[in-house]
Protein backbone atom coordinates (compact mmCIF):
# COMPACT_ATOMS: atom_id res chain seq x y z
CA UNK A 1 0.00 0.00 0.00
CA UNK A 2 1.10 3.28 -0.49
CA UNK A 3 -0.51 6.74 0.27
CA UNK A 4 -1.49 9.36 -2.04
CA UNK A 5 -3.38 12.36 -2.18
CA UNK A 6 -7.34 12.79 -3.73
CA UNK A 7 -8.96 15.73 -5.18
CA UNK A 8 -12.41 16.75 -3.02
CA UNK A 9 -15.30 18.57 -4.35
CA UNK A 10 -14.05 21.74 -2.61
CA UNK A 11 -10.63 21.71 -4.52
CA UNK A 12 -12.64 21.16 -7.71
CA UNK A 13 -15.40 23.79 -6.93
CA UNK A 14 -12.28 26.21 -6.34
CA UNK A 15 -10.76 25.13 -10.29
CA UNK A 16 -14.07 25.30 -11.65
CA UNK A 17 -14.49 28.54 -10.33
CA UNK A 18 -11.42 30.28 -12.09
CA UNK A 19 -12.58 28.37 -15.41
CA UNK A 20 -15.53 30.17 -15.13
CA UNK A 21 -13.88 33.85 -14.57
CA UNK A 22 -11.35 33.20 -17.63
CA UNK A 23 -14.36 31.77 -20.22
CA UNK A 24 -16.24 35.16 -19.09
CA UNK A 25 -13.39 37.10 -19.97
CA UNK A 26 -12.56 35.62 -22.89
CA UNK A 27 -16.47 36.08 -23.59
CA UNK A 28 -17.02 32.56 -24.66
CA UNK A 29 -19.15 29.61 -22.87
CA UNK A 30 -17.72 26.62 -22.22
CA UNK A 31 -18.45 23.42 -21.35
CA UNK A 32 -15.91 22.41 -18.23
CA UNK A 33 -15.28 18.84 -16.69
CA UNK A 34 -13.12 18.34 -14.13
CA UNK A 35 -11.81 14.43 -13.12
CA UNK A 36 -9.92 12.84 -10.41
CA UNK A 37 -6.59 11.43 -11.18
CA UNK A 38 -8.48 7.87 -12.20
CA UNK A 39 -10.30 10.23 -14.64
CA UNK A 40 -13.76 9.67 -12.83
CA UNK A 41 -15.72 12.96 -12.79
CA UNK A 42 -16.10 15.27 -10.39
CA UNK A 43 -17.78 18.37 -11.25
CA UNK A 44 -19.24 19.57 -14.74
CA UNK A 45 -20.47 22.75 -15.86
CA UNK A 46 -21.73 23.89 -19.33
CA UNK A 47 -22.13 27.61 -19.50
CA UNK A 48 -25.32 28.95 -21.10
CA UNK A 49 -24.33 29.22 -24.99
CA UNK A 50 -21.47 26.39 -24.58
CA UNK A 51 -22.09 23.51 -27.75
CA UNK A 52 -24.05 20.46 -27.10
CA UNK A 53 -21.31 18.58 -28.17
CA UNK A 54 -18.57 19.79 -26.06
CA UNK A 55 -20.09 18.51 -23.16
CA UNK A 56 -18.81 14.87 -23.95
CA UNK A 57 -15.38 16.58 -25.91
CA UNK A 58 -14.78 18.63 -22.31
CA UNK A 59 -15.29 15.27 -20.25
CA UNK A 60 -12.97 12.94 -22.52
CA UNK A 61 -10.36 15.66 -22.84
CA UNK A 62 -10.16 15.64 -18.71
CA UNK A 63 -10.59 12.07 -18.54
CA UNK A 64 -7.42 12.35 -21.10
CA UNK A 65 -5.33 14.43 -19.14
CA UNK A 66 -5.77 12.75 -16.00
CA UNK A 67 -5.42 9.50 -16.89
CA UNK A 68 -2.41 9.67 -18.93
CA UNK A 69 -0.94 12.31 -17.46
CA UNK A 70 -0.59 14.56 -20.01
CA UNK A 71 -1.74 17.73 -21.78
CA UNK A 72 -4.65 16.71 -24.66
CA UNK A 73 -2.38 19.53 -27.00
CA UNK A 74 0.97 17.03 -26.56
CA UNK A 75 -0.81 13.89 -27.86
CA UNK A 76 -2.29 16.12 -30.58
CA UNK A 77 1.46 16.66 -31.81
CA UNK A 78 2.45 13.00 -32.08
CA UNK A 79 -0.78 11.29 -32.88
CA UNK A 80 -0.78 12.57 -36.69
CA UNK A 81 0.27 10.14 -39.63
CA UNK A 82 3.52 9.10 -39.47
CA UNK A 83 4.02 10.23 -36.02
CA UNK A 84 4.41 7.36 -33.40
CA UNK A 85 0.96 7.61 -31.56
CA UNK A 86 -1.50 7.81 -34.70
CA UNK A 87 -4.56 6.13 -34.41
CA UNK A 88 -4.62 6.45 -30.44
CA UNK A 89 -7.37 8.60 -30.39
CA UNK A 90 -9.52 5.82 -30.91
CA UNK A 91 -8.86 4.23 -28.16
CA UNK A 92 -10.17 3.91 -24.76
CA UNK A 93 -13.75 3.83 -26.61
CA UNK A 94 -12.82 6.94 -28.10
CA UNK A 95 -12.49 8.84 -25.10
CA UNK A 96 -8.93 9.28 -25.40
CA UNK A 97 -9.16 13.30 -26.74
CA UNK A 98 -6.05 14.46 -28.33
CA UNK A 99 -7.73 17.67 -29.24
CA UNK A 100 -6.03 21.07 -26.93
CA UNK A 101 -7.73 21.79 -23.57
CA UNK A 102 -7.05 19.12 -21.52
CA UNK A 103 -4.44 19.35 -18.58
CA UNK A 104 -3.11 17.19 -16.03
CA UNK A 105 -3.85 18.46 -12.30
CA UNK A 106 -0.49 17.08 -10.35
CA UNK A 107 0.24 18.20 -7.05
CA UNK A 108 4.43 18.05 -6.52
CA UNK A 109 4.99 14.41 -8.02
CA UNK A 110 1.12 12.98 -8.06
CA UNK A 111 -1.57 13.18 -10.23
CA UNK A 112 -4.27 13.84 -9.03
CA UNK A 113 -6.95 15.02 -11.73
CA UNK A 114 -7.76 16.81 -14.93
CA UNK A 115 -9.55 20.11 -16.33
CA UNK A 116 -10.90 19.78 -19.86
CA UNK A 117 -12.58 22.71 -21.72
CA UNK A 118 -14.19 22.77 -24.57
CA UNK A 119 -16.54 24.78 -26.74
CA UNK A 120 -14.34 28.02 -28.03
CA UNK A 121 -11.20 27.35 -30.54
CA UNK A 122 -9.00 24.46 -29.09
CA UNK A 123 -6.31 27.62 -27.40
CA UNK A 124 -8.73 29.11 -25.88
CA UNK A 125 -10.17 26.15 -24.35
CA UNK A 126 -6.85 25.19 -23.00
CA UNK A 127 -6.37 28.59 -21.72
CA UNK A 128 -9.34 28.54 -20.05
CA UNK A 129 -7.99 25.01 -18.80
CA UNK A 130 -4.91 26.22 -17.53
CA UNK A 131 -6.82 29.11 -15.38
CA UNK A 132 -8.19 26.41 -13.57
CA UNK A 133 -4.82 24.51 -13.14
CA UNK A 134 -3.11 28.08 -11.96
CA UNK A 135 -5.47 28.80 -9.58
CA UNK A 136 -5.19 24.99 -8.03
CA UNK A 137 -1.36 25.22 -7.96
CA UNK A 138 -1.62 28.85 -6.16
CA UNK A 139 -3.77 27.31 -3.47
CA UNK A 140 -1.64 24.08 -2.85
CA UNK A 141 1.69 25.92 -2.78
CA UNK B 1 -42.19 27.63 -34.22
CA UNK B 2 -42.81 28.25 -30.93
CA UNK B 3 -41.28 29.75 -27.81
CA UNK B 4 -40.09 27.18 -24.53
CA UNK B 5 -38.37 27.87 -21.42
CA UNK B 6 -34.80 26.82 -21.10
CA UNK B 7 -32.95 25.84 -18.15
CA UNK B 8 -30.23 28.11 -18.18
CA UNK B 9 -26.39 27.49 -15.58
CA UNK B 10 -27.39 29.74 -12.96
CA UNK B 11 -30.98 27.69 -12.45
CA UNK B 12 -28.85 24.31 -12.26
CA UNK B 13 -26.48 25.71 -9.66
CA UNK B 14 -29.42 26.59 -7.38
CA UNK B 15 -30.94 23.42 -7.91
CA UNK B 16 -27.31 21.95 -6.90
CA UNK B 17 -27.23 23.70 -4.06
CA UNK B 18 -30.34 22.41 -2.59
CA UNK B 19 -29.42 18.96 -3.45
CA UNK B 20 -26.39 19.17 -1.80
CA UNK B 21 -28.12 20.52 1.43
CA UNK B 22 -30.03 18.05 1.60
CA UNK B 23 -27.60 15.10 0.69
CA UNK B 24 -25.69 17.05 4.15
CA UNK B 25 -28.54 16.94 5.97
CA UNK B 26 -29.46 13.30 5.75
CA UNK B 27 -25.33 12.72 5.61
CA UNK B 28 -25.28 10.69 2.60
CA UNK B 29 -22.51 12.02 -0.35
CA UNK B 30 -24.16 11.66 -3.88
CA UNK B 31 -23.43 11.54 -7.25
CA UNK B 32 -25.94 14.66 -8.14
CA UNK B 33 -26.75 15.61 -11.95
CA UNK B 34 -28.92 17.72 -13.71
CA UNK B 35 -29.89 17.89 -17.26
CA UNK B 36 -31.76 20.54 -19.83
CA UNK B 37 -35.28 19.23 -21.46
CA UNK B 38 -33.08 17.38 -24.16
CA UNK B 39 -30.97 15.27 -21.50
CA UNK B 40 -27.89 17.01 -21.53
CA UNK B 41 -25.91 17.75 -18.58
CA UNK B 42 -25.34 21.10 -17.21
CA UNK B 43 -24.00 20.68 -13.96
CA UNK B 44 -22.23 17.33 -12.39
CA UNK B 45 -21.03 17.09 -8.65
CA UNK B 46 -19.47 14.09 -6.70
CA UNK B 47 -19.22 14.06 -3.20
CA UNK B 48 -16.20 13.10 -1.53
CA UNK B 49 -17.15 9.58 -0.78
CA UNK B 50 -19.99 9.22 -3.36
CA UNK B 51 -19.42 5.82 -5.17
CA UNK B 52 -17.44 5.69 -8.85
CA UNK B 53 -20.32 3.81 -10.26
CA UNK B 54 -23.01 6.37 -9.45
CA UNK B 55 -21.50 8.63 -11.41
CA UNK B 56 -23.21 6.88 -14.29
CA UNK B 57 -25.93 6.34 -12.24
CA UNK B 58 -26.71 9.98 -11.36
CA UNK B 59 -26.20 11.08 -14.92
CA UNK B 60 -28.54 7.92 -16.46
CA UNK B 61 -31.65 9.17 -14.29
CA UNK B 62 -31.60 13.09 -14.91
CA UNK B 63 -31.31 12.36 -18.14
CA UNK B 64 -34.61 9.60 -18.46
CA UNK B 65 -36.01 11.90 -15.82
CA UNK B 66 -35.86 14.91 -18.63
CA UNK B 67 -35.74 12.95 -22.08
CA UNK B 68 -38.91 10.68 -20.69
CA UNK B 69 -41.01 13.59 -18.54
CA UNK B 70 -41.25 10.81 -15.80
CA UNK B 71 -39.58 10.05 -12.06
CA UNK B 72 -37.36 7.00 -12.56
CA UNK B 73 -39.21 5.53 -9.88
CA UNK B 74 -42.44 5.55 -12.27
CA UNK B 75 -40.32 3.51 -14.79
CA UNK B 76 -39.10 0.83 -12.38
CA UNK B 77 -42.76 0.07 -11.17
CA UNK B 78 -44.27 -0.94 -14.37
CA UNK B 79 -40.42 -2.69 -16.08
CA UNK B 80 -41.10 -5.55 -13.73
CA UNK B 81 -41.55 -8.81 -15.43
CA UNK B 82 -45.32 -9.07 -17.19
CA UNK B 83 -45.26 -5.33 -17.07
CA UNK B 84 -45.57 -3.09 -20.19
CA UNK B 85 -42.09 -1.05 -19.76
CA UNK B 86 -40.14 -4.62 -19.36
CA UNK B 87 -36.74 -4.48 -21.21
CA UNK B 88 -36.92 -0.71 -21.33
CA UNK B 89 -33.96 0.16 -19.06
CA UNK B 90 -31.55 -1.51 -21.75
CA UNK B 91 -33.11 1.08 -24.66
CA UNK B 92 -31.12 4.60 -25.09
CA UNK B 93 -27.23 2.63 -24.77
CA UNK B 94 -28.23 1.51 -21.15
CA UNK B 95 -29.12 5.07 -20.16
CA UNK B 96 -33.18 4.32 -19.76
CA UNK B 97 -33.01 4.59 -15.70
CA UNK B 98 -35.60 2.89 -14.13
CA UNK B 99 -34.16 2.96 -10.19
CA UNK B 100 -35.57 5.74 -8.02
CA UNK B 101 -33.57 9.03 -8.09
CA UNK B 102 -34.21 10.84 -10.99
CA UNK B 103 -36.90 13.39 -11.52
CA UNK B 104 -38.38 15.72 -14.27
CA UNK B 105 -38.32 19.54 -13.58
CA UNK B 106 -41.56 21.07 -15.18
CA UNK B 107 -42.16 24.85 -15.24
CA UNK B 108 -46.38 25.27 -16.39
CA UNK B 109 -46.74 22.19 -18.23
CA UNK B 110 -42.98 22.50 -20.00
CA UNK B 111 -40.35 20.39 -19.49
CA UNK B 112 -37.16 21.80 -18.39
CA UNK B 113 -34.93 19.16 -17.20
CA UNK B 114 -34.62 16.59 -14.92
CA UNK B 115 -32.28 15.61 -11.82
CA UNK B 116 -30.61 12.56 -10.91
CA UNK B 117 -29.14 11.70 -7.75
CA UNK B 118 -27.07 8.39 -6.95
CA UNK B 119 -25.27 6.78 -3.82
CA UNK B 120 -27.47 6.48 -0.94
CA UNK B 121 -30.78 3.96 -1.18
CA UNK B 122 -33.03 4.98 -4.07
CA UNK B 123 -34.74 5.94 -1.31
CA UNK B 124 -32.73 8.67 -0.40
CA UNK B 125 -31.59 9.73 -3.49
CA UNK B 126 -35.36 10.54 -4.45
CA UNK B 127 -35.36 12.45 -1.50
CA UNK B 128 -31.89 14.38 -2.72
CA UNK B 129 -33.52 14.89 -5.81
CA UNK B 130 -36.87 16.22 -4.57
CA UNK B 131 -35.33 18.62 -2.83
CA UNK B 132 -33.64 20.27 -5.94
CA UNK B 133 -37.13 19.69 -7.32
CA UNK B 134 -38.36 22.14 -4.84
CA UNK B 135 -36.22 24.52 -4.53
CA UNK B 136 -36.83 25.20 -9.03
CA UNK B 137 -40.40 25.34 -8.25
CA UNK B 138 -39.98 27.66 -5.44
CA UNK B 139 -37.86 30.52 -7.02
CA UNK B 140 -40.06 29.66 -10.67
CA UNK B 141 -43.46 30.21 -9.25
CA UNK C 1 -6.82 17.65 -0.57
CA UNK C 2 -6.64 14.40 1.29
CA UNK C 3 -4.43 11.67 1.45
CA UNK C 4 -6.14 8.21 1.06
CA UNK C 5 -3.97 4.72 0.43
CA UNK C 6 -3.36 3.11 -2.57
CA UNK C 7 -3.34 -0.61 -3.32
CA UNK C 8 -0.01 -1.49 -5.64
CA UNK C 9 1.03 -4.07 -7.98
CA UNK C 10 2.51 -6.20 -5.24
CA UNK C 11 -0.39 -6.37 -3.43
CA UNK C 12 -2.55 -7.46 -6.25
CA UNK C 13 0.21 -10.61 -7.12
CA UNK C 14 -0.29 -11.32 -3.04
CA UNK C 15 -3.92 -11.41 -3.45
CA UNK C 16 -3.61 -13.16 -6.80
CA UNK C 17 -1.54 -16.01 -5.49
CA UNK C 18 -4.09 -16.55 -2.63
CA UNK C 19 -7.42 -16.83 -5.38
CA UNK C 20 -5.27 -19.02 -7.47
CA UNK C 21 -4.30 -20.94 -4.27
CA UNK C 22 -8.14 -21.45 -3.65
CA UNK C 23 -9.14 -21.77 -6.87
CA UNK C 24 -7.10 -24.65 -7.31
CA UNK C 25 -8.40 -26.33 -4.24
CA UNK C 26 -12.00 -26.18 -5.37
CA UNK C 27 -10.49 -27.69 -8.53
CA UNK C 28 -12.24 -25.25 -10.48
CA UNK C 29 -10.25 -22.82 -13.31
CA UNK C 30 -11.57 -18.81 -12.63
CA UNK C 31 -11.05 -15.97 -14.28
CA UNK C 32 -9.84 -13.56 -11.80
CA UNK C 33 -9.36 -9.64 -12.12
CA UNK C 34 -8.03 -6.86 -9.22
CA UNK C 35 -8.96 -3.28 -9.45
CA UNK C 36 -7.75 -0.13 -7.42
CA UNK C 37 -10.49 1.64 -5.66
CA UNK C 38 -11.39 3.54 -8.95
CA UNK C 39 -12.68 0.08 -10.65
CA UNK C 40 -9.08 0.43 -13.15
CA UNK C 41 -7.39 -2.89 -13.78
CA UNK C 42 -4.08 -3.57 -11.68
CA UNK C 43 -4.14 -7.72 -12.06
CA UNK C 44 -6.01 -10.64 -14.18
CA UNK C 45 -5.30 -13.95 -15.18
CA UNK C 46 -7.20 -16.56 -16.59
CA UNK C 47 -6.36 -20.32 -15.42
CA UNK C 48 -6.46 -22.68 -18.51
CA UNK C 49 -10.20 -24.26 -18.79
CA UNK C 50 -11.79 -20.93 -16.98
CA UNK C 51 -14.58 -19.66 -19.81
CA UNK C 52 -13.90 -17.12 -22.10
CA UNK C 53 -17.36 -15.39 -21.20
CA UNK C 54 -16.01 -14.76 -18.03
CA UNK C 55 -12.93 -12.96 -18.80
CA UNK C 56 -15.72 -9.49 -19.25
CA UNK C 57 -17.69 -10.98 -15.91
CA UNK C 58 -14.80 -11.07 -13.30
CA UNK C 59 -13.50 -7.60 -14.79
CA UNK C 60 -17.13 -6.21 -14.31
CA UNK C 61 -17.40 -8.33 -10.84
CA UNK C 62 -14.31 -6.30 -9.69
CA UNK C 63 -15.16 -2.86 -11.40
CA UNK C 64 -18.37 -3.09 -9.48
CA UNK C 65 -17.40 -3.95 -5.98
CA UNK C 66 -14.73 -1.42 -5.76
CA UNK C 67 -16.38 1.41 -7.79
CA UNK C 68 -19.72 0.49 -5.94
CA UNK C 69 -18.01 -0.11 -2.43
CA UNK C 70 -20.59 -3.24 -2.14
CA UNK C 71 -20.25 -7.29 -2.82
CA UNK C 72 -21.52 -7.64 -6.15
CA UNK C 73 -24.07 -10.40 -4.34
CA UNK C 74 -25.82 -7.65 -2.68
CA UNK C 75 -27.07 -6.15 -5.76
CA UNK C 76 -27.96 -9.25 -6.33
CA UNK C 77 -30.42 -9.71 -3.62
CA UNK C 78 -31.87 -5.40 -4.00
CA UNK C 79 -32.41 -5.84 -8.11
CA UNK C 80 -34.78 -8.49 -8.60
CA UNK C 81 -38.54 -7.19 -9.90
CA UNK C 82 -40.27 -4.93 -7.18
CA UNK C 83 -36.43 -4.44 -5.18
CA UNK C 84 -35.66 -1.18 -5.53
CA UNK C 85 -32.57 -1.87 -7.32
CA UNK C 86 -34.34 -3.65 -10.22
CA UNK C 87 -32.45 -2.75 -13.46
CA UNK C 88 -28.88 -1.02 -12.36
CA UNK C 89 -27.21 -3.83 -14.14
CA UNK C 90 -27.21 -2.48 -17.06
CA UNK C 91 -25.61 0.87 -16.12
CA UNK C 92 -22.37 1.76 -16.42
CA UNK C 93 -22.39 0.43 -19.95
CA UNK C 94 -23.44 -2.88 -18.43
CA UNK C 95 -20.18 -3.31 -16.45
CA UNK C 96 -22.57 -3.18 -12.90
CA UNK C 97 -22.82 -6.25 -11.95
CA UNK C 98 -25.20 -8.10 -9.51
CA UNK C 99 -23.74 -11.52 -10.00
CA UNK C 100 -21.75 -12.95 -6.59
CA UNK C 101 -18.16 -13.13 -6.99
CA UNK C 102 -17.27 -9.37 -6.51
CA UNK C 103 -15.80 -8.34 -3.66
CA UNK C 104 -14.58 -4.75 -2.23
CA UNK C 105 -11.00 -4.57 -0.15
CA UNK C 106 -10.92 -2.37 2.56
CA UNK C 107 -8.47 -0.67 4.69
CA UNK C 108 -9.55 0.41 7.45
CA UNK C 109 -12.75 2.64 6.21
CA UNK C 110 -11.08 3.26 3.12
CA UNK C 111 -12.08 1.72 -0.22
CA UNK C 112 -8.88 0.09 -1.92
CA UNK C 113 -9.96 -2.24 -4.57
CA UNK C 114 -12.02 -4.67 -5.68
CA UNK C 115 -11.93 -8.68 -6.57
CA UNK C 116 -13.97 -10.13 -9.02
CA UNK C 117 -13.71 -14.08 -9.61
CA UNK C 118 -15.63 -16.09 -12.11
CA UNK C 119 -15.83 -19.42 -14.03
CA UNK C 120 -17.95 -21.54 -11.48
CA UNK C 121 -20.70 -21.24 -9.62
CA UNK C 122 -21.66 -17.65 -8.36
CA UNK C 123 -20.73 -19.39 -4.75
CA UNK C 124 -17.59 -20.87 -6.20
CA UNK C 125 -16.53 -17.37 -7.73
CA UNK C 126 -17.71 -15.53 -4.21
CA UNK C 127 -15.34 -18.48 -2.04
CA UNK C 128 -12.07 -17.78 -4.57
CA UNK C 129 -12.81 -14.08 -4.07
CA UNK C 130 -13.10 -13.91 -0.10
CA UNK C 131 -9.68 -16.07 -0.20
CA UNK C 132 -7.98 -12.97 -1.92
CA UNK C 133 -9.66 -10.22 0.53
CA UNK C 134 -8.45 -12.90 3.63
CA UNK C 135 -5.19 -12.63 2.39
CA UNK C 136 -4.89 -8.84 2.14
CA UNK C 137 -6.68 -8.78 5.27
CA UNK C 138 -4.06 -10.82 6.89
CA UNK C 139 -1.25 -8.97 5.77
CA UNK C 140 -2.16 -5.28 6.04
CA UNK C 141 -3.70 -5.93 10.31
CA UNK D 1 -9.96 -31.61 -37.68
CA UNK D 2 -6.23 -30.24 -36.89
CA UNK D 3 -4.15 -30.09 -33.51
CA UNK D 4 -3.28 -26.69 -32.36
CA UNK D 5 -0.63 -25.06 -29.72
CA UNK D 6 -2.53 -23.11 -27.30
CA UNK D 7 -0.90 -21.10 -24.80
CA UNK D 8 -1.07 -21.60 -20.98
CA UNK D 9 -1.65 -19.96 -17.81
CA UNK D 10 2.11 -20.53 -17.23
CA UNK D 11 3.16 -19.68 -20.67
CA UNK D 12 1.84 -16.27 -19.79
CA UNK D 13 3.56 -15.84 -16.28
CA UNK D 14 6.50 -16.30 -18.03
CA UNK D 15 6.07 -14.25 -20.38
CA UNK D 16 4.78 -11.48 -17.98
CA UNK D 17 8.20 -11.81 -15.59
CA UNK D 18 10.04 -10.98 -19.01
CA UNK D 19 8.17 -7.75 -19.68
CA UNK D 20 7.93 -6.68 -16.26
CA UNK D 21 11.80 -7.14 -15.97
CA UNK D 22 12.85 -5.15 -19.53
CA UNK D 23 10.24 -2.45 -18.55
CA UNK D 24 12.14 -2.30 -14.68
CA UNK D 25 15.51 -1.71 -16.61
CA UNK D 26 14.14 0.54 -18.63
CA UNK D 27 12.88 2.30 -15.57
CA UNK D 28 9.41 2.85 -17.19
CA UNK D 29 6.25 1.41 -15.79
CA UNK D 30 3.88 0.03 -18.40
CA UNK D 31 0.44 -1.56 -18.48
CA UNK D 32 1.47 -5.25 -19.56
CA UNK D 33 -1.35 -7.46 -21.25
CA UNK D 34 -1.43 -10.72 -22.86
CA UNK D 35 -3.77 -12.49 -25.00
CA UNK D 36 -4.42 -16.41 -26.62
CA UNK D 37 -4.73 -16.98 -30.44
CA UNK D 38 -8.11 -15.69 -30.76
CA UNK D 39 -7.46 -12.15 -28.94
CA UNK D 40 -8.74 -13.18 -25.77
CA UNK D 41 -6.91 -11.59 -22.20
CA UNK D 42 -4.88 -14.33 -20.44
CA UNK D 43 -3.32 -12.20 -17.95
CA UNK D 44 -2.45 -8.65 -17.55
CA UNK D 45 -0.15 -6.38 -14.48
CA UNK D 46 -0.08 -2.30 -14.33
CA UNK D 47 2.77 -1.37 -13.08
CA UNK D 48 2.14 1.50 -9.89
CA UNK D 49 3.14 4.62 -11.93
CA UNK D 50 1.74 3.41 -15.06
CA UNK D 51 -1.16 5.50 -16.96
CA UNK D 52 -4.79 4.53 -16.56
CA UNK D 53 -5.95 5.21 -20.28
CA UNK D 54 -3.04 2.83 -21.11
CA UNK D 55 -4.33 -0.23 -19.63
CA UNK D 56 -7.38 -0.37 -22.92
CA UNK D 57 -4.49 0.52 -25.11
CA UNK D 58 -2.23 -2.57 -23.84
CA UNK D 59 -5.02 -4.71 -23.99
CA UNK D 60 -5.86 -3.63 -28.04
CA UNK D 61 -2.30 -4.14 -28.45
CA UNK D 62 -2.01 -7.62 -27.49
CA UNK D 63 -5.62 -8.33 -29.24
CA UNK D 64 -4.45 -6.58 -32.32
CA UNK D 65 -1.24 -8.24 -32.65
CA UNK D 66 -2.97 -11.76 -31.71
CA UNK D 67 -5.97 -11.44 -34.17
CA UNK D 68 -4.34 -9.69 -36.52
CA UNK D 69 -0.98 -11.83 -36.69
CA UNK D 70 0.79 -9.17 -36.84
CA UNK D 71 3.10 -6.27 -35.27
CA UNK D 72 0.49 -2.97 -34.38
CA UNK D 73 3.82 -1.19 -35.30
CA UNK D 74 2.93 -2.57 -39.05
CA UNK D 75 -0.57 -1.50 -38.81
CA UNK D 76 0.27 1.80 -37.70
CA UNK D 77 2.72 2.53 -41.07
CA UNK D 78 -0.40 1.25 -43.74
CA UNK D 79 -2.70 3.28 -41.81
CA UNK D 80 -1.48 7.12 -42.92
CA UNK D 81 -3.84 8.53 -45.51
CA UNK D 82 -3.94 7.40 -49.04
CA UNK D 83 -2.35 4.22 -47.67
CA UNK D 84 -4.71 0.88 -48.06
CA UNK D 85 -5.50 0.23 -44.03
CA UNK D 86 -6.17 3.84 -43.70
CA UNK D 87 -9.21 3.89 -41.29
CA UNK D 88 -8.99 0.62 -40.09
CA UNK D 89 -8.14 1.78 -36.44
CA UNK D 90 -11.96 2.29 -36.20
CA UNK D 91 -12.64 -1.52 -36.92
CA UNK D 92 -13.57 -4.02 -33.99
CA UNK D 93 -14.81 -1.69 -31.58
CA UNK D 94 -12.05 0.89 -31.53
CA UNK D 95 -9.59 -2.41 -30.38
CA UNK D 96 -7.85 -2.47 -33.42
CA UNK D 97 -4.47 -0.81 -32.42
CA UNK D 98 -2.28 0.92 -35.16
CA UNK D 99 0.20 1.86 -32.33
CA UNK D 100 3.69 0.04 -31.58
CA UNK D 101 3.82 -1.92 -28.76
CA UNK D 102 1.89 -5.15 -29.76
CA UNK D 103 3.50 -8.27 -30.84
CA UNK D 104 2.45 -11.89 -32.34
CA UNK D 105 3.42 -14.74 -30.51
CA UNK D 106 4.56 -17.62 -33.09
CA UNK D 107 4.98 -20.92 -32.24
CA UNK D 108 6.45 -22.29 -35.83
CA UNK D 109 3.54 -21.30 -38.26
CA UNK D 110 1.28 -21.56 -35.53
CA UNK D 111 -0.06 -17.81 -34.25
CA UNK D 112 -0.57 -18.45 -30.13
CA UNK D 113 -0.82 -14.98 -28.86
CA UNK D 114 -0.11 -11.55 -28.82
CA UNK D 115 1.68 -8.95 -26.32
CA UNK D 116 0.87 -5.43 -25.41
CA UNK D 117 2.09 -2.69 -23.85
CA UNK D 118 1.68 0.85 -23.47
CA UNK D 119 2.44 3.77 -20.93
CA UNK D 120 6.25 4.24 -22.33
CA UNK D 121 6.62 5.89 -25.70
CA UNK D 122 5.62 3.28 -28.21
CA UNK D 123 9.41 2.45 -29.07
CA UNK D 124 9.52 1.35 -25.26
CA UNK D 125 6.19 -0.13 -25.38
CA UNK D 126 7.82 -2.41 -27.97
CA UNK D 127 11.03 -3.24 -26.42
CA UNK D 128 8.71 -4.59 -23.44
CA UNK D 129 6.86 -6.67 -25.69
CA UNK D 130 9.85 -8.19 -27.71
CA UNK D 131 11.35 -9.00 -24.54
CA UNK D 132 8.21 -11.12 -24.00
CA UNK D 133 8.62 -12.71 -27.24
CA UNK D 134 11.63 -13.70 -26.88
CA UNK D 135 11.78 -14.33 -23.68
CA UNK D 136 9.02 -17.34 -25.18
CA UNK D 137 10.71 -18.46 -28.20
CA UNK D 138 14.02 -19.29 -26.01
CA UNK D 139 11.89 -21.66 -23.84
CA UNK D 140 10.02 -22.73 -26.54
CA UNK D 141 12.41 -23.69 -28.82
Amino acid sequence: MKMVPRLTMADAQHIMQACLAKAKELAVDMDIAITDDAGHLIMFQRMDNARITSIDIAISKSFTAAAARKSTRAYGDISVPGKPAFGINTSNQGRFSIVAGGLPLFMQEFIVGGVGCSSGTPDQDEIVAQAGVNAFTAYTS
